[in-house]
């Protein structure tokens, strides 16, 4: 399998994680989007969407968007599961990772502060009211999840798809400056996980494309 | 099974598709997202994240998150299936479904339109150009989705989760004016759908809680 992606993409850190956690072997190919390389042809004829991450398949296929990536993984390669058994704890570890996806990142990601610097004038204050609004009260809404739910990690006392959609969430929020004094449980799992193989291998800063300032 | 929901909302209407697809008995409990309903205690209670959807399960489980939601219908009630059975389409009809959740919604939903409405004083066209850049530009790379992977609907020639998920949307986009010129091929399945018995039953309008106006 080969993955497209960006080392400090949000998006591609989940799917990184998934696949170090069940073990897998992946080549990984880096897309620059700083320097807009999603959008060369070459990159767009390959995914349309002009996003990152997107995966080759075994068989030749090209999948998009986390979310589907990584259900796509745990269908295929079912072991390790990052999905529980029971109905209802995979159903909200599914609602974990949707929270971030839908409530937290589209708010937070590299086009969207471009879009509100240099098109709404955000000023740093400005940026920090609508981070703390938006993927703020998103995250804390992921906290009260995993409060009902978490035993040591987001669902449960395993890693599950919450985690690999939480971490990245988590290093973005740390280096945006999003208050995290309200999501206390997210912190420790946070911390908890950093401590882990899979997840080191996943981190951003130890990506081949990774730059360091 | 319980639906906790509101006529307009787009991700209640998700699951409302999913469900007459799937000829699932279910009732429904209407939450006035106007009268703020969803942040009273008794609602908070059962979802700590004040947000509809909600299903509460046969088995008395309160299931939050449509993404996840249609996920656990999925696996609980695989007929009628909402997924291909093929690995990558099954992977094409959730990269859709997570566009449109990820990329398009968010930017469009009613809390969203109030806060850049009170707090950043958008105009109408200010608005409109939100619009148009953020749920408009990923319908577009929906729209790039479909013309590779879709016949007659988004993913193959049945429907799947991401009409699920496109009909909402395209509901939400003629509403607020959103320009669909470039989205033809959206426009069509829209249509096609329309005339199915089981995204009629599922149409906001056709709601206990609508309101005529």
């Amino acid at each position: 399998m080969k993955l497209f992606g960006y080392w400090r993409s949000s998006a591609t850190y989940r799917v990184r994680i998934a696949m170090e956690l069940k073990g897998l072997e992946f080549s990984y190919e880096p897309v620059n989007l700083l320097k807009g390389e999603q959008r060369s042809p070459a990159f767009l004829n390959r995914n349309p969407q002009g996003l990152v991450p997107a995966l080759e398949t075994e068989e030749g296929f090209l999948l998009t968007q986390s979310i589907a990536i990584i259900e796509y993984l745990e269908e295929r390669y079912p072991e390790v599961a990052l999905l529980p058994a029971d109905a209802a704890a995979r159903a909200h570890a599914r609602a974990i990772a949707a929270t971030i996806a839908c409530e937290a990142q589209p708010f937070m990601n590299l086009r969207m502060q471009k879009y509100l610097k240099e098109e709404l004038d955000f000023d740093d204050a400005a940026m920090k009211a609508w981070l703390g609004r938006w993927p703020g009260g998103a995250m804390e809404s992921v906290e009260a999840l995993v409060e009902r739910y978490g035993a040591g990690f987001c669902v449960g006392d395993k890693p599950t798809t919450a985690d690999c959609f939480l971490i990245p969430q988590m290093y973005g929020a740390l280096r945006f400056g999003v208050d995290l004094s309200r999501t206390p449980r997210l912190k420790s799992i946070h911390e908890r996980c950093a401590a882990l193989d899979p997840f080191k291998r996943a981190h951003p800063e130890n990506q081949p494309d990774a730059v360091r300032t």
